[in-house]
């Protein structure tokens, strides 16, 4: 009964598998190996495109980077209030961009909206040099607290930021999680949709440490190479990255384990929807259900092994939670099985 | 007959089934898990006594981050003029430190001497801010050029740098093939010596990806616990590493593959030397060997199926270099096989 | 009717006259001067205690250089939402400590409360590296909307940031016009109530460039000194700031510039409490007014050769304003006339 | 008899009565004032097209910045082995472009040669991240040594850095003086050679504090803007130096200032030539002289009441230099009097 979250297990047998069929032979290293390449062309068909691939190795590498592609002095970003990127990377945005600055955009349920937005980029006149000027938009998707946005949002966010010529980043930490709820195809919800760059992930959903940089706009790719290489992300044995993406796209297993993921998530929603003595706090659309319950229950699952995190109410939450009560966040993910959410559904009965 | 580096080589069986054998179950994220502790226990074991031991991906961000670490404003870091960290990361300890500077200290072979250190150090008046200040002094074991610091060395190197005030950085990519060389315990060539944080390397040596920077101040251990997550090399499944490095540790292989490795260069130079038409450049002291021919030669041998690189001449090279002649770096792994060196030795007998 | 910005004056006749008069003869550059060592031990007069002061060209650069003195990995720096540092410097603060994030914290009138502070402080937990930690606190004396922190109000911030082992520093761009509404001494005004580092402004009180960091913690100093030099901000003429310093200290003159700007903005606030079309926004207390009148009237004004700033309403502003109204800021200096606060008095009559 | 540094001279009258002139009234701040714009239009005139001209307090601003602004990720910066940048800012130029590197180019007497500055460039192969990339070449005219380079030395380097696509930085502390020891105009001395940015400097030649960045390529002013804005250079009494400026550019000043300093030297070099006891080290070509004497001689004249400093011996060097003499610096300014060299001489003679 481990909710804790996604990346508290391992790797996927096939993963582990793939990885260790590539230990063995000579390879070229820092991504020139025949490895590295035919997983690069791989990923110019999963987004029906070319594109620059880069084997970076962690989702805050990936995110920092992007960012610090698109860098300039007095640059602020916009983010939800509660992206990963402004809570939970020590500030390594604004250390790999030299101090450019986030700017948290509200809206309920870990999604800006439109207008929050606007609004927030309309704040920065382009010649008022004292506050800054803005840089980039950046949406999680799946977003922090487990929704996602449409293809019609992201459409909407893009021309935004086209319109005040900001390239849109995606942290795509739960990428493939957010895919298979959508049931649309990378290119549909990427750069189809106006996205610039894309924090691939596949740490969450079954690979050991695999995350990659997606760069749609090629030309800016030889600068990419520099700024990986100065972050101290460039692999020298980079096959053991692309070793895990290939066990990882064959077959489609990376959709197989999201799908197996999201459904995880939505068994354990209703079995807490049929609990009286836990409820769900808002619709799960991926991986990650959040539930209401109180803090004497949420102790006491806890004793019983079921291990999850009490979270903050987001910003703008319009239900109403009990002075004795907590928000819960629950992950599941490749690894989780219907059995442990039964169990833990007893719990809760 | 693969002597290009030996980060060409994939991971050792050992290693490859320890990660593997880790893959399934839970375990808390991001460094928190039962395998990391013991891992982190058996770095206390293995250098006699508590240090603080933090996982990173890459050597340059081992490398980096412990500079980091002791940076301050205005510093300056003196190594040897064909250190990795001057010559082969891209300015990433530049950029982790917010801009300080590295020193090229003159010696041959790869090493500093202490002439040249001090002199180095000494051109820096404490109180006159326009040249910067000293902030720290790296060596590298093994060097660039296959020779290894002997435990005097080291100790008269720290001595210096301790008088000036200044912590001794230790790259350690190549840290096995050097202890192995010296037939020394990492404690006598480490902090029994006066080095303050070393660059654990595993990967060069068998792994995949594991590098640890290891610090014997456990003083600093929280603030290089914000460096490393800053700098993006908090991984989440940290096990992944770790489980690497318990492989690595167990009943010795590290210390093994290391020798094999030194053996085989060994092997190789006698080879050499045997030769008419190729001539070892300088003594080897770990797991590369340079050596000298014609640059025909290294043409035909390329062209045979021998894969090595041509090195520029190291300043301050005593020995004569024909004008048709160059320079080729040979390295040597966990995964040269004696049959490999004996095929390229016909090919230069 | 100049009301813009008490940086639109040029220089007070006595800085002016001070300057020329050193502008003859040699002096050794680089603030190692007699008149630099002077003015610094007029600091010490001034301050009742040994400083260490460091002079500067922009306010901008004081504080940026203030905050990268106590600069730590993952460091969070808490002022209030509407501080200088935040809203108007670029980034700077960022910029100079390599990516540091500065927290906005609420509070009414440009005052963070002990509340407000607390609980921003609070969400950071010691151990958690993934949001950063605190660093230092930053407040605003005089604040952005013209109020100050009382006496007891700074000492109970400090003791705030005491108690989380954090430094204090005081954002003093116009600190002689807070100094002399509290009728308090420099010491009293800061080391007294547990200020550790204060930006002393003297720009908007009647210099053209003259702006110092005053250390506490002189065992700082020589990091300091590293700060500056490599900031950029180390001027080789620095006696050009030593002369107007000395001129701004003699005979009182900062005291007497600021206590004047005060006057005169005492002397508006009459004049708009007695008008019926525009009313006082909240009580100014030092030399700055916000008044609000109606977007028709200001547009009116400023045809008739008013200048001023139309100003956002601060956060958590209590009071009520039309839709139809704007809040208007007003600031007045050393070199503002009675005549110039009548003949506004009668437009608005 | 102080030969220092021209920046032991404070302003020159002209200088300090124009800054004068200006103290009273209103102006906007931050550079938007009418004088600002004027003089703006001045800089225009006197390089004969359309240029940028940015404000910065210190020469040191002056030259980080322009490498800031053609910063990139891995960037190396060409310059002279003892140039400024790279001697004497305490790793500002480092710092304020993230952690780009300086790379140290010989040549005799101040002067990087085509031949070391294509070696150097050339050592970068465009594809390897390993070893970062060329980012901007710079040059210091009149040099370190008071050497200068003739405007076809300029065009030659500025073919150079054109073929592998790096701009040309000038750092012009001494532009004047180089500018009328070439008797040419600003425009020949500079973007007519392909020059691409320049440091202004008005100190060091009778201003208080006035240096300018000067940029060719306007469409870039922009980012500058935010560069120096985030850098906290821009002054918010900004006519300071703009009013210095004013009187520096008016009748020419600037040119008779500079052509003072230079005679003056020359006349220094004159006496040398005719002293028995000390000799020139090489021809003077701006305003500093540096000599050769016994050490014992450098310090009677020290305790006689000259001041210069004792220099260290340029790389490349080719004269003779006993064991008890010393390289002595001689700077002269616009303050230096006949008088004072003649005393001087005296005391060689």
């Amino acid at each position: 009964m481990i909710f804790a979250s996604d990346n508290w297990a391992g790797a996927h047998p096939n993963i582990a598998a793939g990885l260790s069929a590539h230990a063995s032979g000579y390879d070229p290293a820092y991504g020139d190996g025949a490895l590295d390449r035919m997983v690069a062309e791989r990923f110019n068909e999963i987004f029906e495109r070319e594109v620059a691939v880069f084997f970076v190795g962690t989702g805050t590498a990936a995110n920092s980077l992007s960012l610090a592609l698109y860098n300039r002095p007095g640059g602020i970003s916009f983010c939800h209030r509660e992206a990963h990127i402004l809570e939970d990377e020590c500030g390594a945005p604004e250390h790999f961009t030299g101090g450019s600055r986030l700017h948290a955009v509200d809206g309920a349920l870990g999604r800006m909206t439109p207008e929050t937005l606007e609004k927030a980029i309309g704040r920065f006149v382009p010649e008022f040099v004292h506050a800054g000027r803005p840089m980039a938009v950046s949406i999680t998707q799946a977003t922090e607290v487990g929704t996602i946005y449409s293809l019609d949002a992201i459409e909407t966010i893009s021309a935004i930021a086209k319109r005040h010529g900001l390239p849109l980043h995606m942290d795509g930490a739960r990428f493939a999680n957010a895919l298979v709820a959508l049931d649309a195809t990378p290119a549909e919800m990427t750069w189809k949709r106006g996205v610039d760059i894309v924090s691939f992930g596949g740490t969450k959903n079954g690979c050991w440490c695999a995350e990659a940089v997606v760069l749609f706009d090629t030309g800016r790719a030889r600068d990419f190479s520099f700024i990986r290489k100065r972050a101290a992300q460039l692999f020298s044995k980079s096959r053991f990255i692309a070793a895990q993406f290939d066990a990882y796209f064959r077959d489609g297993l990376w959709l197989e384990t999201a799908r197996h993921a999201n459904e995880m998530t939505r068994r354990l929603a209703t079995r807490v929807e049929a609990s009286s003595r836990v409820r769900v706090a808002w619709e799960p659309q991926a991986n990650e259900l959040f539930a209401i319950m109180s803090k004497d229950l949420a102790e006491r699952l806890t004793a019983a092994g079921a291990v999850f995190h009490l979270w903050n109410t987001p910003h703008g939450y319009a239900g109403a939670i009990g002075g004795d009560e907590t928000i819960c966040r629950f992950v599941t993910s490749f690894a989780t099985t219907a059995e442990e959410i039964d169990r833990f559904s007893e719990l809760i009965a």
